[in-house]
């Protein structure tokens, strides 16, 4: 079964709607797209909604009377709490009883959930990376502090260029847009709780496609390497797009954005910090944001609500080097 | 009086030594060069040596023997403490007698020191960013915690090809190279003290030119922005290589070392985390590693030691946009 | 069936051939590699050749006599003409006797020849995209003179770092690398003829992975947009990998290498020069040289030579943006 | 003197009218800014006008009432020939009369005429770097037929983003925006003459601030490289700003803009095609388009005009590595 063999139909209004299935399964982020992919399979088909962020919340009703299963990429329906919403995005949710009915699309914490499940949320690509580093650690009950530094490249602004996209003032950059405030660490908080204290801060580089994380872990006791493998290798050991990556020599001893290029990947790897009194241990993380952090776990999340293989259209290994 | 109308001499060797002062002043980094910079005013005049990390230890009795004043940009004279050398560099100091007699060579620090001193070392440019970054808070007593995460250029690497330079592997790289264990914590805990929780992470992006420190600090009590301004303002003012920079609006709101490329600027900004409980405040920093974080550097602690204008050679403003 | 299926030997000798044969099928160019042997496990099976220029030819008897069908991906064998071989390699051939035995491994102008085939030669990536540009033009014996003026990325200098691929130097470089006497030329004549003046320039700039050539083109008489059309129709259309591509409008408006890293397509353009007394058509043709200028024509080459489907192991579309 | 010292006025409109004029000394070019202007304080300075193109044309005569010195950095006053104007930018000239009252603002063919001149136009980049190529071939008339491929950095595109200067779209691009019909043709005309054949073509290429030229020339004779020296040298040996630059080996044999950022040299070299039956020379031109071929160009017609130091302001000797 190949997603590319599907029909597709537009029957909303065929401007703003028309099919791109195939980009999104090979990487063309739908959020860098001015349009917006829909696919309908049959009668009852599933819809994936791209539309910009807040436009979803308000449309949702006109989308569940067309198709019995939802993915929806925009941060409108990530969050299940109304208040955590309005304090991160400024405003009343418009259709707060949809909160609920929503499963946060990443498969690696939500897998049973999503099985057979109606509607599921887009991630944000910054919080992804950082639940990815965190989740193992968190789970353990392990987290006493973090610090989450991400780096990530330009696709992440959008389609639309602006003043800071423009190529003469973003290329070469190491801008530190969003050293506080950033709205993911909602998404991070839901994810994994609030056990620890949390900082959050993301840096744009020279990259199209890609978020890195270097997520500074103080633990509330000292854990040998061993056990960190032991521990990561546990939770991860049968994710179907998630690599642990750690090596002792060569260039690419840590997970690397630019290896994972159009694929749907999430590497992660550590390294303790020896000469830390905090029991530091520096988690990195990587993946490719237009795919593993949005159009990826869209297609992995729906997938599963549709009982098909989870990797379907999502098995394109990477491009090295570009 | 201008760097480039000094004669050079090279008595040492024509080969190994030839005179490149120019380059020094308008950036080609020392330690980007493949060979060494040697510059003789006339008998007594000043030395800049610019030999491979090590190399500057086994020959500084010779240099001695050949200038009254000598700025050596290796790391060979950075620490004052043999202990500490060892500990980071994993051997023993060759002459550990001529450490208590370097200035380290960080004017903002040192201003008084170096004026008239014979022997200062360079700066370590990770350590530099990130010092600068600091030096008001840890003054002010106020830092309990840091965890600094440097992004750096590939010119940081040196002048020696390698796997990791190569082109096909270096672009577009978002790569976690030293997650722990850098050796420029050494010089940070050397001229910060040890007074607070340290962490140092370095992370290697797409950019020749250039380091960007993003600092995350969590303080002993809650201050408000125009506190930290105050403080920065008062430890800064009359320094003049270091610019504040906080605007609320536009693209450039933070430090960037794309704008200070060629340039001797530190830049200096931060922001108060709103939504911390741990008192976090991010200061980021920015310079060019190949001047203010290495020649630059230098250069403004030899025109101290020789009583001329702090700034001369070094006044060039940056290229934008590049 | 599925390239990555297949069992990978490596009977000569574990430490210089291993198999990377999914990579080459993926893009990871076989001439990126330090070295790249494949041969299935079938008695019979095909050898993908991947040694540096010149190893190859002193090695083909050893291969012939594991193999049936060989593809060659070096330059050792792509030409027919001794003397050719001599001139623009400076150096006799080493075994000239079987430079007849192999076919150009570029099917668009060598299908037939190929299916069946037993030996067929790899391409030059900087020839390739010349040839692909031109050959309807030549074929139609329309060509008097033309300028091909090549832009080329990083890895196509192969996978060892120089002086020349080391990051600082490369990055942002527009390098006139070879503006006379490029190999390459050879390969155009052998397969264009020499019924039209060649003059041939590659210069590098900042890229990894494309090639696009801005072949300028003087014809033997005037000729309109939609003859041209015709003309590259006829000639392309029944190609599985190239594409027409001449927009009026929008960002894409000619072929772009950007658009085709990790796929085999090669993307074809053209314009004429209303203001040329000459008949000056300027053609532009791009790919990715790690595929179609490389592994991805041998791939096909082989496909065709085992009478397998054409496009076996290369429909991977491409990634935008990277 | 030194141009920083001067006191900008703005009397005309303050919003429209903001005096960068250290900018443009030190390379942010006026086209790069959104409107730039400078009005020296002293009754009957200088005016540097940095319009959009087509602005100055209608607001001239109120300038020259202005000031007794002008440059116009626009393409308005570029040509003499009104017709030629007409064909090239698609309207009549609002203000033709003036067009013989300028210079062509490039020292290097003008500089007798600038020395005292009251108006000098500015140049377009990619005709200075093709003018500045070709100028000693067409000097003594061994041209005959020139494809001048130019390849440029996305400064040339000036500061407004556009859908093609979005960075996702722009990074890594090598875009061929104008393989015919470029407006600069009309200057190098103008200024070369037409007695030989000229093919122009644009390239963008991933960089932001430079413009490189491969001139494939074809001569009425065959020539030798050391007479190639003889007719360069002889012509641009008293030039401040141009650099004869060819070397036989190294990685930086032949002009490159990557080492001029910010810098007013236009560096020029040259390869003789040994293979080419139709005398082919290629000369290869290098420089910062926003210095020697915008802001640098207009500072030192200026510097001729007002019979100051002809490098006045313009001695940065540019930055690398950057």
């Amino acid at each position: 079964m190949d997603y590319e063999e599907f029909e597709v139909l537009s029957p909303l209004d065929q401007k703003t709607y028309h099919g791109r299935f195939h980009s999104l399964v090979t990487g063309i982020s739908l959020r860098h797209s001015d349009t917006v992919d829909v696919k309908f399979l049959l009668d009852g088909s599933p819809i994936v909604v791209a539309l910009p962020h807040g436009e979803a919340a308000t449309t949702i009703e006109r989308f569940a009377g067309l198709a019995k299963r939802i993915v929806d990429c925009s941060a409108d329906f990530r969050l299940r709490d109304p208040a955590a919403y309005r304090r991160w995005y400024g405003a009343d949710h418009a259709t707060p009883d949809w909160l609920g009915k929503f499963v946060y699309g990443l498969p690696e914490l939500h897998r049973a959930e999503l099985a057979g499940a109606r509607y599921a949320s887009g991630v944000g690509c910054n919080a992804t990376v950082t639940v990815l580093a965190l989740a193992p650690l968190a789970g353990a009950g392990l987290l006493r502090r973090v610090v989450a530094d991400v780096k990530v490249g330009s696709s992440e602004g959008g389609a639309q260029p602006t003043a800071g996209s423009h190529h003469p003032e973003r290329a070469g950059a190491v801008r530190s847009f969003m050293p506080t405030g950033h709205r993911h660490q909602a998404e991070i908080r839901q994810e994994l709780g609030d056990a620890f204290e949390l900082s959050f801060s993301v840096t744009a580089v020279e990259l199209v496609r890609g978020a890195l994380v270097t997520a500074h872990c103080f633990l509330s006791e000292r854990i040998e390497e061993r056990e960190l493998w032991k521990l990561y290798r546990g939770r991860y050991q049968h994710e179907p797009f998630i690599r642990l990556v750690r090596q002792k020599t060569g260039i690419h001893r840590l997970p690397e954005p630019k290896l994972l290029a159009g694929s749907n990947w999430c590497d992660v790897g550590f390294e303790v910090d020896a000469d830390s009194s905090a029991n530091r241990v520096v988690v990195v993380a990587a993946l490719d944001n237009l795919m593993k952090g949005a159009a990826g776990s869209a297609v992995q999340s729906m997938n599963l609500m549709l009982g098909w293989e989870e990797t379907e259209g999502l098995r394109f290994p990477g491009l090295h080097p570009i």
